[in-house]
C-alpha cells in the first residue's frame, strides 16, 4: 500500500497523533535510568515501553535525530535500535532529520534513511537549497514507497524572519515553497488524494491555516508546535480537513505526561493517557468547527 | 587563540584550501579498499592518510557527515574516528551537517557536534527557520571558541529557486540573510577582524562576488562549488582579500585526483598534488586580480 494511504488510514483509525519520540536523557524518570549501566540502552527501552502502549492511539512516531545524535554513537545506536523496534511493530516513522544539500549529497542522506541502519518510512527535509535538493529523494519515493514531508512554514517564533518575509512577485517565501512542493507532490499521489511528498505547516492564525488548506490541497501535513509549544487544538483542526491530512506532533507533553500525573513507576501508561487526550480534544474541536460551518 | 584567527593565520600559512572529506565508499581505489575487511575503517584509513600528505598545504578539513551516515552506525564510527584523527593533528575541522531547527533540538545538535564524539570547530548551519534556529549555538561559540558557517548563498542549480528570490523589501533573501547573519557576527570578531560567525557563499557571477564581499566584510567565507562542481580560481578569488578571508571548499577532485594521475597505489601524494595546484592556481588569480585593480 502506499505509504500516504497507510498513513491516512492509520489516522482514520487510531487519530491523528504523532508521537515525538525527542527522548533527551533528562526526561528518563530517575528511578528506571538508574536500572541501565549505558545511557542509550536507557532511552530505547523508555522509548520501547512508551511505543507499546501508544501503538493503537497514535497514527505515527516522529523520531527527531538530534537527541540521539548529542550521545553520539551510543545515542544512534538507542536511535537504530528504535526504529528497528518501530520496523517490527509496523509502526510508521517519520525521521526528523531536516536535512538539504546539493544532489550529491541528498543521495547520501537518502541512502542513510530510507536504507539500512536507520530506514524509515518518511523524513523531513529544508527546501532552502532549492528542488535540486529534494529531487534525489524522489527516487526512493517512487520505487521504495517512501515520503517526505518538507518545511514550509514552522511554528517557531524565527519562522518570521525568512519564511515570512514577503516576495517581490507577491505572497511570502512559504507560500512559494508550499507551492512548489505541492506541484512536485501531484506526481505522488495515493488513493487518498494526498501526495507522498508532505508538507512540515506549524500552528498559525486561523485565517493563515485555512487558506493554506485549501491551496496546498493534496499535501498531507505534518503539523509541530502542539502541546509543549504552545499549539492548542483549535490552531490545529483546521489543517484537517474531517479530521484527516495532516498528524499533529506532540513530544514532551506526552513523554513527560507521567510527571504532571506522579506516575513515574507508570510512565508509559500516562503518555498513553495523555496521546488519547490530545486526539480526543482536537476531535472534538474538529467536529465542533465542522458543525459552526 | 579565538577559532577565526586560528583559521586565517591557518590560511596566511598553508593557503585557502579547504579540504573535502566527503569520502564515499566509491572513491577508493579498489586495490585499497580491499585490503579492509570493514567499510568504516577503509574509509577512515583512506582519510587517514590523506591528511596526513595534506596538513601543511590546507587551511582545514570539511567534513560531510552525509558520506558516512549512509553506512550507517559503521559509518558514523569512521566519522568520529576521522574528526579525533584531525583534532590530534590540531587540524581545524568543519563539519558539514547543514543543520537547521527549532531551540530545544538545535541545543541538542551543538552538544552533539562541539562536543563528545563528532566534536568539530565550525558547523555549516541552514537558516530557513529563522534567527532563533541558530542562537542556540552562539553559547559555544562564545564559551568554547566554535564557530559557524551560516548557509547564504550556495553553488547549486536549485539556489535561484528560494535563495535567489526578489524580496518585496528590495534586495534577495539570500541578501537578507547574509545581512542578519553578518550583524549577528559582530559580537564575536576576532584580531583578524572576521567573525566567528562565517557564511557558505558560492560561486556566482563576479559583479555579484564584489558586492557581497564588500557588504558583508567582516563574515568569513566558506566558498562551495570549486573543481568537481565546476568553480573556477576567476569565479573564487574575488571573495578573498589579499587571498584571505575565506578557504575555498574542493572535495571529489582532491580525493580522486589518483585517478587521473594513474596513482591508485600512491592516492594520497596525488590529493597533495592536486590541493597544491588549486591552492597555487588560486594565488595566482589573486594576484592577477589585485594587479588589474
Amino acid at each position: 500500500m502506499n505509504i500516504v494511504d497507510k498513513l491516512y488510514n492509520r489516522v482514520e483509525k487510531n487519530g491523528m497523533v504523532c508521537l515525538g519520540l525527542d527522548t533527551s536523557l533528562a526526561y528518563l524518570p530517575e528511578g528506571f535510568k538508574k536500572t541501565y549501566e549505558d545511557d542509550g540502552e536507557a532511552i530505547f527501552e523508555f522509548n520501547k515501553r512508551i511505543i507499546d502502549k501508544t501503538l493503537d492511539v497514535v497514527a505515527c512516531y516522529k523520531v527527531q535525530i538530534a537527541y540521539y545524535e548529542a550521545l553520539g554513537l551510543k545515542g544512534l545506536k538507542a536511535y537504530k535500535d528504535t526504529l528497528a523496534y518501530l520496523r517490527k511493530k509496523d509502526a510508521i516513522i517519520i525521521a526528523d532529520i531536516k536535512r538539504g544539500d546539493i544532489a550529491a549529497t541528498a543521495k547520501m542522506y537518502a541512502k542513510a534513511h530510507f536504507e539500512g541502519d536507520f530506514e524509515s518510512d518518511f523524513i523531513t527535509l529544508s527546501p532552502y537549497m532549492g528542488m535540486d535538493s529534494i529531487e534525489p529523494y524522489l527516487e526512493y519515493v517512487k520505487d521504495r514507497n517512501k515520503g517526505l514531508f518538507v518545511l514550509v512554514r514552522t511554528s517557531n517564533k524565527g519562522a518570521e524572519d525568512f519564511e515570512a518575509l514577503d516576495l517581490k512577485d507577491g505572497g511570502k517565501l512559504y507560500d512559494n515553497v508550499g507551492e512548489r512542493v505541492h506541484i512536485l507532490g501531484k506526481e505522488f499521489l495515493g488513493e487518498c488524494s494526498y501526495s507522498q511528498i508532505g508538507g512540515v505547516l506549524g500552528c498559525t492564525q486561523r485565517e493563515e491555516v485555512k487558506a493554506m488548506r485549501e491551496s496546498l490541497n493534496q499535501m498531507f501535513f505534518l503539523i509541530p508546535g502542539y502541546g509543549a509549544q504552545g499549539g492548542t487544538a483549535e490552531d490545529v483542526c483546521e489543517y484537517l480537513k474531517d479530521g484527516n491530512g495532516g498528524v499533529v506532533n506532540s513530544s514532551r507533553k506526552i513523554l513527560l505526561a507521567y510527571k504532571e500525573r506522579n506516575m513515574e513507576e507508570d510512565f508509559a501508561e500516562a503518555s498513553r493517557i495523555e496521546a488519547i487526550a490530545m486526539r480526543d480534544a482536537i476531535n472534538a474541536e474538529v467536529k465542533r468547527v465542522k458543525g459552526e460551518n
